[in-house]
């Protein structure tokens, strides 16, 4: 059961639209086309404005469609019905496509388009690009939901990218993505034989999993959300092996806790690494460098330093390649770092984000 | 200057909505909420229904919200207004998901999402993957758009992509979709050196301009829209190089024609190729086999088949991956070829397309 919602628009001359008889010749125009998929309309209701109309149009109170005319020349339509499961929508997109190109040729419109359906009600299926732009996944059923003392944890099923971990509404990886890991961690370019490492975050155990394939000294991996593991150990043991399973090995540890609490504690010790990876929340697109999320980056940046080795590395996942207002703001972060530090960038498209996203190396200058 | 079209929807008991003067209750907390952000906000109209609530919400004439309420435990909410250029949002898509959280707490409800802002009126952005899920590209600039006797050509510029080739408003190739080329044509695994190809459309000229570089014999590309590859030729040009320029050389030539009467020319003259190449029209999502489409998709085989020598491949793409119904109908055309094909298949996650894409190696069995 959901609520199908199919959205129109139309670029047309201001001209016409700037004019009321004009506005009521549209209404007129996209009311009799309208006619011929739900014959049965009526008016329920319209608003006349000076600059504007606005009607909404009814079939038996069940199919309803807004229509509304902007002076500037931009005519939008909302048809909107619920439809139970199993049964066949009023509307196609074909016969929405077909709509739209009647109507076009109908207003004499400069453009025109009608978005694919919009499914409401039903399980989560529609995620932002980091640059807030809608996707919708093909996601077939929800496997797993629950609250943390941190966040929404959901594990959604999609029929092409496989398991995918949602955190508080937004993607963060799926069984598709290796290519993700191995961008975040180098492969090929590190070395990682012998070495010290540590992970900040990485509660799905992705990184853990493929750095432990490259024989490092110690690893040592900093979560937060106990939650997070469990229903990725449950549900992505694809790229998480059995290491959140067992949390500890020869050369590894997960340590559940706060992870600047846990720097702290190696800086206090004079704890040293090769490596540090951070695996936390993703940098805020857009605005000032300010606020609870910049100072954690900051924070983050600052302590990782301070337990890395002076020719150490600081590894960590940037953003869509598009957010470039979000990357420099990170940049400036790195070069406001003292000691003063270098970096290097490399980028990768992963699937379950569908785009290109961007990752630093961090070193001392 | 756009419609900013922003859709939440409620998942809630059908206790709740089944009842009308709950509905009212609903209705009350949702107006509660909107009035935080949109304070002037009054009743424009309201519809009850035996079975469901509608009403209309403005502030000023200007932003318009519609609530509607389905007995079936559905609450959806549309908040539409328009924005100038250079203007702030009303509405952030942050502030949205604010709106959402509060009125998901307030509603006690299931579950509850609310949509990155929709942007309507502007530059086509919105485009379905093959199996009709809305995906929106950061489309910053349409380059180029004219209609040819045969489609709707559009060149679009994606800040992530590059330049994208969009026939009839569906997604082609882009600049960034040398994979789709390389795994059509099986680079690696098939040896065209000495070879006679034959491409049945491929306007967009990148699948010729590759071939050239693996040192065929001859290749012969029957394209029937001059258009088309003027505009690949002009704004594609990192995928295509000069051969849409030059049209012809040693080795190759571009003939603008219908291929189904090239084919049948080359029939009558016993002309054989080692490999044709289907690069023509997507395969039909669903539905059955029936139809304009169908009905070229089997000539386009029979006539290959026989223009091919016995040990001759026939390379395609198919559908997106999780088009199996699509996939499948295209697999029983196969197998009804006489004489009988046999065929393999292979995959790529295709940039411009956001989606896995299967290829078709089809042979004589």
């Amino acid at each position: 059961m959901t609520a199908q919602t199919i959205l129109f628009d139309f670029s047309v001359d201001s001209e016409k639209t700037s004019d009321s008889k004009q506005r009521q010749e549209i209404a007129k125009i996209v009311r009799g086309e309208v006619e011929n998929i739900f014959p049965q309309i009526e008016l329920a209701y319209q608003m006349t404005m000076e600059d504007g109309f606005f009607c909404v149009f009814t079939e038996n109170k069940e199919t309803m469609i807004t229509l509304r005319i902007f002076q500037q020349g931009l005519v939008t339509m909302n048809i909107e019905y619920y439809l139970e499961d199993g049964k066949e929508p009023l509307m196609s997109f074909d016969s929405s496509k077909r709509l739209e190109n009647i109507l076009a040729k109908k207003l004499k419109v400069h453009s025109g388009q009608v978005l694919p359906t919009l499914k409401r009600g039903d399980v989560a299926r529609y995620f932002p690009s980091s640059d807030e732009r809608i996707i919708e996944y093909d996601i077939d059923a929800l496997v797993f939901e629950e609250r943390s003392p941190f966040q929404k944890i959901q594990i959604l099923h999609s029929k092409t990218l496989g398991n995918m971990l949602i955190l508080d509404e937004l993607q963060n990886i799926a069984e598709s993505d290796l290519i993700y890991t191995e961008t975040l961690m180098g492969r090929g370019k590190e070395n990682y034989e012998g070495k010290e490492i540590c992970i900040l975050g990485g509660g799905d155990g992705a990184l853990l999993y493929e750095l432990l394939k490259e024989k490092p000294k110690f690893v040592v991996m900093l979560e937060i959300d106990e939650l997070v593991m469990q229903a990725c150990n449950k549900y992505l043991n694809t790229i998480c092996g059995d290491v959140l399973e067992k949390r500890k090995g020869d050369n590894y540890e997960i340590v559940v806790g706060d992870c600047v609490d846990y720097m702290k504690k190696f800086i206090s010790e004079d704890r040293k690494f090769d490596y540090v990876f951070g695996d936390l929340t993703d940098i805020p697109i857009s605005g000032a460098p300010v606020g609870e999320i910049w100072d954690f980056i900051r924070t983050i940046l600052e302590h990782s330093f301070k337990i890395l080795k002076s020719d150490g590395k600081y590894l960590t996942h940037g953003n869509g390649t598009a957010c470039t207002e979000s990357l420099e703001l990170f940049e400036d972060q790195l070069r406001l770092l003292r000691p003063k530090v270098k970096f290097t960038t490399s980028k990768a498209f992963v699937p379950s984000f569908m785009e290109e996203w961007l990752f630093y190396q961090v070193s001392l200058a």
